[in-house]
């Protein structure tokens, strides 16, 4: 058993490789002897990460201001605090803040065999953004 | 992808048959086709789950009060809003609210080939709970 204080955590700024805009992120928990890892994002208004699989899933428990989901195919969703999202394996989609709001959510992704949680694809163009 | 909405949540009282006092349960993700589910546990003060493992570990995210954990053997861990705690699969345990205070944590259980998530033991006794 692992605890982490709160006070022990420390905030990176998310890398531009994969996102648009900029975002925060608190490392939860990250390889601790357990198929799954946790983060706490905080996205800056309009601020959103590109395209992305999971290849075991991800849930996202949405905590504080307003956002977006979007599983590529299918309408973007509004997202409140509360709200939470399970996302299958290998399912296309993104997430972000509304051009208006901060966004934060919890994010735990799955860890495969092979150790891996995410795979990034290209981003999301503002068209897609702003649900063209 | 599924998009669960907060406001359709619905809030159960934690079954007596492995909590000692009262706590209050909102499930987040329940058998939604990923190895995961979660939950929202809203602790009365002084209310515990019993003693307890998980076949594939847990991970327990404070969002409100103060409560404590504890490993078997091991002392008791107080808990904060924002601490992180991370239990290995098998790991003997228990976490509840102190005394004084509700607790509210997000606890994220994974799941084994054979849909099991936790398997209950012995119920916490005031000696234990109290660090004796």
């Amino acid at each position: 058993m692992l605890k982490k204080s709160s006070t022990s955590l420390q905030t990176k700024c998310a890398p531009a490789d994969y996102f648009t805009g900029r975002a925060w992120i608190d490392s939860l928990v990250k390889n601790e002897g357990i198929p799954c890892n946790a983060v706490k994002v905080t996205f800056e208004p309009g601020a959103r990460n590109h395209w992305h699989t999971h290849p075991k899933g991800q849930i996202l428990i949405v905590t504080a201001g307003k956002g977006y989901v979007q599983k590529k195919g299918e309408v973007i969703q509004p997202l409140l605090p509360g709200d939470v999202v399970t996302i299958l394996a290998d399912e296309v989609h993104w997430h972000g803040a509304t051009a208006d709001s901060i966004f934060t959510h919890i994010a735990i992704q799955l860890i495969s065999e092979k150790g891996q949680e995410t795979s990034w694809l290209n981003a999301v163009t503002d068209q897609e953004y702003l649900g063209g």
